[in-house]
């Protein structure tokens, strides 16, 4: 398993655009081999660097790959992704922890 | 619950640097109030913008600002950690998937 975190610059007043986009995309990679699942988040902070940062987990880094394929170029390549950048990177988990008392279904 | 999505950038090569610098503040964070658990992500591609991405939840905002007190700051003050720049933020999830099939413990 790898994990995917992928930051989104997103200016302010841009939020439902940036859904909009996010969700068509979203919908392709969900269906395709090796996805598990995914969590996007959104800043309750003001001004942040990365107004969502989306984590998502795959089976494998050729998995991930794969489907990163010509239909999800195109996908990508809408005009409404223009005002979005992105910084996407595969990583693995090397530290955890949960606080004691705390029910083991904290990342659920 | 809220989560910290915080984006640490390291140069290559002082990998062990900065997880000597991360464990003492972590260690100071997780005995905090409201520190639920947290993930430390490391980069498997070459290159990345952030070679680590810390992600943690917390019980609330409230909790999260409360822990970075006095201490904290004598901690991230040290000079160890004037090579890592970090991008905190606080998020909320406001969008999840599972792909079917997979079992329910895609987060842990």
């Amino acid at each position: 398993v790898v994990t995917l975190v992928n930051c989104f610059e997103v200016p302010a007043g841009r939020e439902n655009d940036f859904l909009q986009a996010f969700h068509t995309v979203n919908a392709y990679m969900r269906a395709q081999p090796g996805y598990l699942g995914h969590r996007l988040h959104r800043a309750i902070t003001d001004d942040p660097s990365f107004r969502f940062v989306n984590v998502v987990r795959w089976s494998s880094p050729a998995d991930y790959y794969k489907a990163h394929d010509e239909r999800f170029r195109a996908l990508v390549s809408q005009p409404a992704w223009a005002a979005f950048r992105s910084t996407p990177a595969l990583y693995e988990v090397v530290h955890e922890g949960v606080a004691s008392g705390v029910p083991e279904d904290v990342w659920r």
